[in-house]
């Protein structure tokens, strides 16, 4: 018997009832007429939670890594330079998949903790003015930090450069406007403020996206996450092209998903996150516990604080998993040890997991 | 409301109950100690399936075409010669994938609906003496036929080459021996003869393989299905390292689709399957059904067989749809409009599905 957890970490979040119930639904056929029913629903539902028109509007059957590769190897030839800021795990992330894909990055990194610097950014990019893409993680989910997605995507197509966006924790938690803030790839995943079970990267391109994809010298390097493929098997109507057995019951729970995240209304779920970490940051000062990130920068959705002095934070967060049930998340990178991370995505952010944790986190620091 | 499907067509098959129970259990961290404890069991279990002591045996975090593409990134390097037998859809994928990770692949073409021959595979390793690998299909799905691992695997060895066996339709249905038959590289799904939802593709690599895999010029071109960064993501114990999240609910499920299959015994399954076929032989005779491929060669588990004479074959699969709630497969390739494909995989693969197929297939071809 597994134990039921609280889950305030980075990720995966809690999952409604509701979507466990509509994950365990029999499994169809993946040509079912039923089924691809219910692919057409979900691209509309990933288009409204994306706020965007782009008809290329897909769930990735993979995780949210598998989303930044599909990104990577569709939209970088061999040969191509890429812009890629760094403030945290993700961005180093990216670093590697554009060296798989023969490209050449080019780093621009911050201090894990801040945000990325659009003016920096700049001035790379006219150090190299030849960039194909910038490529930038709106929500580092390895430090609770937020940057300007917008200024950033508007320096992309100042500079003719194609925008890939990590918008992982971002989706349905915070602000995110695919159309108007001219994003032109973008993936996410799952797990975090849509509160589905981890396993999907849901994706959007737009038209400069695809025109790049669909016009390179060779294949994507990934015959999985070739996006001509794939759009060929998500395509609407009698075009359906057999590509992969899609996961049916991760789609299913996808969909049950969504359709909670629009019944509360997608502004509705980032003013919750955003009162709930309010919260949060009211309890975590009365704890004398302090925050990484500069106010402004926070995501309320994944909260990075320091270990107080002479703590051990390995034992601290035993202990609230064996005696609260309650997960929160360890630092990574040059964060281990020092900070943890606590979640409030999609179902676990709660006024009552708010609570939990602020009562379990006095409890284990003064016992 | 979904409909309740029969599902007798090339995967995905039904569920069992049990299955969709476990994996609609509440989400837990996938760095829970609960759930690292669960990965180490599914490691052990999937061992006993693929008759395998290979630590690398571990589920692919998507389904079986990633399986495959795991594969060919980390067994082949550019420049490097394959030869790969084609009798069906897959194999012909397989030639894709070798293509994209700038290998050289040789083709050896066989007639669909007929086995790959192990002398004609034998010639064309004589003529290329430089080739590092081989990789063939066990179990066509696209024709129901099953080629001979064991020889084809000594081969392999005898030629100094590695062996890629594509075994997505065998695992838990007809025998399957990875020790004992020399097979270097496999992969297969979890919505097959394992009867766990479509997302899934558990794989295992020896000694010989992992060698390969290690000592690259280059990491594999994939970030995502690098196996150096998997196996430590899947390593028992303090060397486990953070690689992506895992889609812990289907990995619930592929656990408990596991337990079921040891606890019939897997080689009652694999009889299982033989005698179902039998069953559903014998009543296609009745119904003067013929099937694509020789007896000898057939796979049980799915069966291709001739659309009769003047039958518009669509309408006949919408109506056991719409009729029965009978899933059954279309032709692929070369084979549409003329053939079905009746699948008896894992759950699906009982007495009562095969008297509801054969009594449907009556009834809607002769009224």
């Amino acid at each position: 018997m597994l134990p039921k957890r609280t889950l305030m970490g980075p990720g995966p979040s809690n999952i409604y009832p509701e979507v466990l119930r509509a994950m365990s639904q029999p499994t169809i056929g993946h040509l079912d007429p039923a089924f691809v029913g219910l692919m057409d629903e979900i691209n509309t539902l990933l288009q409204r939670a994306f706020i965007t028109q782009n008809a290329v509007t897909l769930p990735i059957s993979a995780p949210g890594s598998a989303g930044m590769e599909c990104c990577f190897v569709n939209l970088l030839e061999p040969g191509d330079k890429v812009v890629i800021a760094i403030n945290g795990v993700f961005g180093g992330r990216m670093m590697e998949n554009a060296r798989r894909c023969g490209a050449h990055p080019v780093p621009v990194e911050f201090e894990w903790g801040t945000p990325i610097d659009p003016n920096r950014v700049e001035d790379v990019l006219k150090e190299n003015s030849d960039a194909t893409a910038i490529a930038f993680v709106h929500s580092e989910t390895s430090t609770g930090v937020r940057s300007d997605a917008k200024s950033l995507c508007q320096l992309a197509r100042q500079y003719d450069c194609l925008s890939i966006v990590d918008a992982v924790t971002s989706l349905g938690g915070i602000e995110l406007r695919i159309d108007d803030w001219g994003v032109d790839a973008v993936y996410s995943g799952s797990q975090k403020c849509l509160s589905a079970p981890p396993g999907l990267s849901p994706v959007s391109f737009n038209e400069r996206a695809m025109d790049k994809a669909t016009n390179r010298k060779a294949p994507a390097q990934s015959w999985f996450l070739d996006l001509a493929l794939l759009t060929g098997y998500w395509s609407t109507g009698s075009k359906r092209a057999y590509h992969h057995t899609a996961p049916v019951n991760s789609l299913f729970a996808l969909h049950a998903a969504l359709e909670i995240l629009h019944r509360e209304g997608l502004e509705n779920s980032w003013q919750r996150h955003a009162d709930t970490y309010q919260q949060l940051h009211d309890g975590l000062q009365e704890l004398d516990i302090e925050y990484l990130v500069d106010p402004e920068y926070r995501l309320p959705q994944l909260n990075t604080v320091k270990v107080p002095a002479g703590v051990n934070e390995a034992e601290i967060r035993t202990r609230l998993l064996n005696e609260f049930n309650l997960e929160i998340g360890a630092g990574l990178g040059p964060m281990a040890g020092k900070y943890w991370r606590i979640g409030l995505m999609g179902a676990s952010c709660t006024s009552e997991h708010v609570e939990l944790c602020l009562k379990a986190l006095q409890a284990v620091l003064h016992h």
